[in-house]
């Protein structure tokens, strides 16, 4: 953490740095999986075939966002809670808040 | 529809013909947001917001998923109900496998 | 379809008829693991093991659904696509407002 | 906490004792809900009218779940966190399976 991040809201790296190139080639094949289905619409290809490929990329990202979560608890979360209660209790409420996005709730 | 589909298995327009701007629209920006969610990570963006925007993405994709599906019930699965029983039940067979990977069963 | 039935919205029987004692077989069973989380919970058991059966009866009740789904739509949305396109329409749109529903969207 | 339960692998109370009693109203009221489906069925009630239900019931648990996760991390987690780095991570093994059983991945 450097003298540069003070004034921010975040000043340490986020908790997935170590896995940061595994999540950015996930998000690349994503990318390109979504594209494709663009390309797939545009080539009036068969509405099943389009929904399959939507499944798979809805899925490829929960992946993602799990994998970041698990990330984020383990490093952020866990940091603060060994910290500094009250920042703690912020990391949690968050957290709760993403879970809640993530489940539709 | 050219004659270079004839052989193939799906000859028809897709079920979503009428609203193809408007899909193309949507996954237009989908891909925009996958890409901004790319560029989140490797700017070290912070792990609630990334996950945040991973949330939004898979909504926006379903929503295109279950629009597509209403074109290709109302379209595909109805003309092949009014047509032809044998051809029905393969679209029914092959509707409910949609439904079963979209609702992650 | 018989004389006493006509004043009634829904006069025929419900598309899920031929696997009714399937669905109530596995609801009766799902009854059951509900109940068991409920005790689970009264007795003080281990939260994570709780998650796991609301997770499986979650499961259950979507494959129960799915199920039901099926029958709907071979059913009362074939014969609605068969026999009058006004009724048939306003069963797709209902379809749709399920599925809905079903995907939290 | 008496003595037998010096030798499980659980001997704390669960993290979610504070809010039992709310967890158990609304899973008593979900039992209901579920014993309501059941007789929907066997009462051959109108399909989609089910599967409304059953929206209901899944999410009424799913919010269940997501309280008892909230409950599980602020408690059980944390305390694992500030006492003992292997404990700690053992909880976060456990808690992401978890989490993908919730989000099915």
């Amino acid at each position: 953490m450097t003298t540069a991040h003070h004034a921010t809201r975040e000043p340490a790296p986020p908790g997935y740095t170590d896995h940061k190139p595994d999540h950015l080639d996930r998000l690349h094949k994503i990318e390109g999986q979504t594209r494709g289905i663009t390309r797939m619409v545009a080539d009036d290809r068969y509405c099943i075939d389009v929904l399959t490929q939507i499944s798979a990329i809805t899925h490829a990202l929960q992946q993602v966002a799990l994998s970041l979560l698990d990330d984020h608890i383990r490093h952020c979360v866990t940091a603060a809670t060994r910290a500094d209660p009250v920042r703690a209790e912020e990391k949690l409420d968050e957290l709760t808040l993403a879970l809640r996005r993530m489940l539709r709730l």
